[in-house]
């Protein structure tokens, strides 16, 4: 039976050493702040709110709140993105999406500055993960399979990598995110045909699922001592929640990443350290434009 | 021994669509210009110039050169594009790089607009093509791979496609744009392993040979029927022009483009291309402005 890679402990260490990070911020009278803004009352959305507010609290991050009717304007959430913007004690910004019908995601995405998109949704971030730039910061679930990873040792460089999925959210940022890190990256999808998929992830060192479909790598995908890092979130026949990847079925995998607990554990630490990023760059420019010590 | 995918034919009929939509705009009073930007006289511009030039000529397509010494400061030049950006009468622009020393090659790019960047450039432009937005323009070599696969009707939807090389004016983007088209992308590069190369290679439908060196593609990468598309440019031992694909021993496949009259040969035509379809967008973006008809 494969090995559970637990999200919890990477979780943890990241935590960690953000609540380090907001301390010594505090002591220069910095308190690292993230905006959360919210449209109505998802619930899947008020579930990832708790945990992240849990996990400020540990962290040392203030989280101020913004909070909208489902029936909100455009013109009302644009003008709070942009008191985000100008708010200088605001250092990242997490915005629920999908937004209500009425309002242009892309009109929203477009409006939030790229230094405050510690959720990685504006052009301008998902641009510097393509580049290399470094400008912006990435999706928080790209981030944390690259956490995962890199928690547990395990090296990306000259390794075989296979990605299920090539959404903005998860698939094509990670595809990046492991390229940068020297791998050799495969983009699969809906239209690779089933067998094909099948093949190019047996002969990957490490699978990134991120297909959105429950269970569906089983034993036909997995090579013995592979790394499987599930990013599905989903809700099986019997309304549990479960991944990409078929546990049991593709046991012969070395290491997997349980659902839940795995990937889904480590998105909110990412946003904290993020925030904490945005908050040390934004000092940084302040200091070298000489407005701080 | 493979056929050759030639880019002759391509460029043409390229040229004559751009020629058409240039007349059409033509007619309606607008004149589609590129800004040539060049400082100093490196033999490689000087040579791509003449033949952007003469392609310009067939394609209808006005260019203005703006010629600086390879001392011109940073200043001057950034004066210039913006005058470029501002200017209603040019649509787009090509900024010969590399830049001298003495500039700084991120702040040229930042300065330009993504509408006017026609050779892409700008990281607006590598935005769009990573997040599908449509907005700017793809590298021009990166297009001429799609335009040369679809004048040839070589379909990507469901195909295996091998990337060699992962900068940012060709394998990135190219590979992006492939992905967009429903192929299964594999990025490879200098880290990958020449044996894991090979078989990425081998089992590809489609071989994207970017990597920059000379001859590297030969028997071991090809397999009988496989597409290749050469976008090296090299000079070999004896001084010759040459790709990365050794052609006499890479004769198994069924088709590849040839170095030189292949992907080169059809990238001044999507330059003239993109600029023609600038100054549409342009023309398009007035008239929703009510500015004119």
């Amino acid at each position: 039976m494969a090995q559970r890679l637990e999200g919890k402990q990477v979780a943890e260490a990241i935590t960690q050493r953000v609540r380090e990070k907001s301390e010594a911020l505090r002591k220069r009278g910095v308190v690292p702040t993230l905006a959360i803004v919210r449209a109505g009352e998802n619930p899947s959305d008020l579930s990832y709110e708790r945990g992240a507010m849990k996990r400020a609290e540990k962290a040392g991050i203030e989280v101020k709140r913004f909070l909208f009717e489902e029936t909100v304007s455009q013109e009302t959430l644009l003008a709070e993105i942009d008191k985000i913007n100008r708010d200088d004690g605001i250092h990242g910004a997490l915005i629920f999406r999908p937004l209500p019908q009425q309002i242009d995601d892309g009109a929203v995405r477009a409006a939030l500055l790229p230094r405050k998109d510690v959720d990685g949704i504006t052009e301008g971030s998902l641009a510097g993960i393509f580049t290399g730039s470094g400008n912006g910061f990435a999706p928080c679930t790209a981030r944390a399979c690259m956490e995962i990873l890199d928690h547990y040792k395990i090296q990306l460089r000259g390794k075989r990598v296979a990605v299920l999925g090539r959404s903005l959210v998860i698939g094509k940022p990670v595809s990046m995110m492991a390229l940068a890190k020297n791998a050799t990256v495969t983009i699969c999808h809906s239209r690779t045909g089933d067998e094909a998929m099948r093949n190019i992830c047996r002969e990957s060192d490490i699978l990134i699922a991120a297909a959105g479909q429950a269970g569906m790598v089983d034993e036909g995908y997995v090579r013995e001592g592979q790394v499987i890092l599930d990013v599905g979130i989903n809700v099986d026949e019997e309304g549990r929640l479960c991944g990409d990847v078929d546990f049991e079925r593709a046991g012969a995998a070395g290491y997997i990443t349980p659902v839940p607990g795995g990937i889904g554990a480590v998105t909110t630490a990412v946003l904290m350290q993020q925030t904490a990023e945005a908050a040390e760059m934004a000092r940084t420019a302040k200091a070298a434009a000489g407005l701080v010590e």
